[in-house]
């Protein structure tokens, strides 16, 4: 029997490096892993630089390699990939913000960057879609929310430059910062003058929105002020269909990793329930990525949990989010027809709070594989897996390989 | 605990293919080397090609891509480089070539090709700097003794070509020849005039120099020629602590090596006692690479003995100064507060007396490694660690990234 169809599951964040909390044991090798570790037996494994060695990379420029998208080709910033993860239709020329709600005084000064952490912009971010108008600037704006206090900009028009810099001054009791370009560029300048205009029609708009005029009398931090970040200019993206000849759909909770996806041509799949963090109900993704699986060729699906704990310096609180993981891929046991991949997008070292360029731990998994002699999904067990060491954008190819779905190259 | 401080250490030429007077094993199998064994225990090994694999590389092009400056783009020659290691100061544009005094007869034919190993040229390179003037050609000459016989002459003026032959006959009973240029371009004629002219006044010079009437007299060789060869254009290198963010100091008894430190901005540190063969003063080397630690993010130290056992052929010479090496190591097992890469620049088989394109044995030892189960340092032992095998290229971002200073490429 040959696969027909392939489920990438990327754990991101998972892969560690020695924990002193664990006994010098990372928390994958620490962690309780019947599944992973059934998989491993039964696929072939290795270690991946999903860049290239010793390079630390983003969840960003990772999933792009993953996918075959080399980075230093086609990433061109966080914002407009986050503003396509939040459902803006990125085109290319267009230029994307990440954005958040934040509260600022009568002094203008920020007293709350996350603006009480409010748990939904929808109504504020239609009022600023509504009320905003950039026409004399020859400008078309796009604003969406994201999760929480988050959302996304993004701007349409001629001669818009992607260099300028962020009006968020990083640290409360600051008022906002202007806009500015950041190069003599005129299509920088006018980005900014754009996003400084648009931030002060924003502003007044919010002022006296309903949603803020409420969460005052109910003693809680008014959403009364926009900050915006990560300008980058929408590049053009070979769609997924076409470079690998198969349809496909992305499972994420995290409007970066779906913008990704969507930006290159994925189906974002939005599931109720699925937060990003542990809390995130991983049953109904792994459900859903094999009904997807139904009717597409290809499922990107991101787990993202374990990268908060390793964020947060907490081994054994990743340690024990792992064995989560691990329950909730039961069903992949019996999914002997497909080809499921399984990785990590960086290695986050608790005790480095930050993505590192350790390689991370492969398996892969399916009718054909050449099972190699491991028995156990972690960092140092898969590297004397069959696989050997191999780089992010050679996944795709190995994985649309392994289902016969490759082109011949030569005769 | 996080390392903040690289050790670079390179065995020259350490590496080896199995050897017929060693039944069969190579030198680092047949050699005792606790202390570098006990390192491969508590670190993480894999093999290396320092260029790639099946590339026979030298040990410039070598250390270049250890360093993490491609040879591809960067290396232009051995001259310059013995040049700088040398002592001169090479701006971009300035030609260097290597040098050496030879004796040539009454006849004018070469009789030594190394002037009696004449231990130091010191004043002989000082009367030709004073005394060779070509000013007409609108050049400036850099002389400079090396070790023993050994020289490097520099040019600096503008349109001189690098593309000219060597005025060394490679036999004795030869007179030496003319330097001619290899192109038809000015530039390359213009360095073979301005060469020949140096080598004609500097004939003269040396001629009725005392120290060479001293020496007949003393029925020695008169050092009463110069070959030069290996000229190259000195290139422009993007700063060690510009590249990498951190300073450096380089150990070495070799001036191709310390020119090639110096050349990136490495700081080179003159240890007395050092000579890069086997009497070399080893516990000096690594005491003083300990004290340069003190106040330097990076050291890299050259170990050169065992590379010309291997020239030679003498695979027990080779083993037993491995155990020489190995003794000396043993400062480093205390410190397991710094980032230790132990590997070799290139093989240089007994059986090849010159260097190989098989890859070299490569351990890295410090805080945070994902350690893996290899407890020998050997060429076959390595090969199973969990670095797997890296490219030369691959080195300085994994050391940088195992230190926590790397940057982050993407969000």
């Amino acid at each position: 029997m040959t696969a027909q169809k392939i489920l990438l599951v990327i754990l991101d964040g998972i892969a560690d490096r020695p924990c002193d909390a664990l006994d010098g044991r990372t928390p994958l090798q620490a962690a309780a892993t019947p599944v992973l570790d059934r998989l491993a037996s039964e696929g072939i494994c290795g270690i991946m630089d999903t860049i290239a060695p010793g390079i630390r990379p983003g969840s960003d420029t990772a999933h792009l390699s993953l996918l075959g998208y080399p980075p230093e080709r086609y990433y061109t910033g966080r914002g407009p990939l986050e503003a396509e993860g939040c459902g803006i239709r990125m085109e290319p020329g267009m230029i994307g913000f990440r954005a958040n709600f934040a509260t600022i005084d009568e002094n203008g000064a920020i007293s709350d960057r996350r603006a009480g952490r409010i748990p939904s912009t929808t109504p504020l971010c239609e009022a600023i879609r509504d009320g905003v108008d950039l026409r004399t600037f020859g400008v078309e704006i796009f604003f969406e929310p994201g999760a929480g206090h988050r959302a996304a900009l993004a701007l349409r028009g001629d001669g818009l430059g992607a260099n300028v810099t962020s009006n968020d001054p990083k640290h409360e009791g600051f008022p906002p910062l202007q806009i500015r370009p950041m190069t003599e560029a005129g299509s920088d300048q006018h980005t900014a003058d754009v996003a400084n205009e648009f931030l002060r029609q924003s502003q007044e708009i919010l002022l006296d929105h309903p949603l803020n005029r409420e969460r005052k009398l109910s003693g809680l931090a008014p959403a009364n002020a926009v900050l915006i970040r990560g300008a980058g200019l929408m590049g053009r993206f070979e769609p997924f269909s076409e470079k690998w000849k198969m349809t496909g759909s992305v499972i994420s909770a995290a409007a970066l990793i779906s913008g990704i996806g969507s930006a290159v041509g994925l189906e974002h799949i939005d599931i109720p329930g699925i937060t990003g963090s542990a809390d995130s109900d991983l049953g109904a993704k792994i459900s859903r990525a094999e009904s997807e699986l139904e009717r597409k060729d290809f499922v990107l699906m991101n787990i993202k949990g374990a990268d908060e704990f390793g964020h947060d310096g907490m081994a054994e609180g990743k340690r024990d989010f792992i064995e989560v993981i691990d329950g909730a891929l039961t069903p992949l046991l019996a999914r002997t027809d497909i080809m499921i991949a399984i990785c990590s997008d960086h290695t986050t070292p608790c005790s480095v709070k930050d993505h590192s360029g350790d390689p991370v731990p492969l398996l892969i998994r399916g009718p054909d594989v050449r099972v190699d002699s491991v028995t156990a999904f972690d960092e140092i067990s898969v590297a004397s897996g069959g696989l050997l060491r191999v780089r992010g954008g050679d996944l795709m190819p190995i994985l649309v390989d392994l289902i016969n779905r490759s082109q011949k190259y030569g005769a």
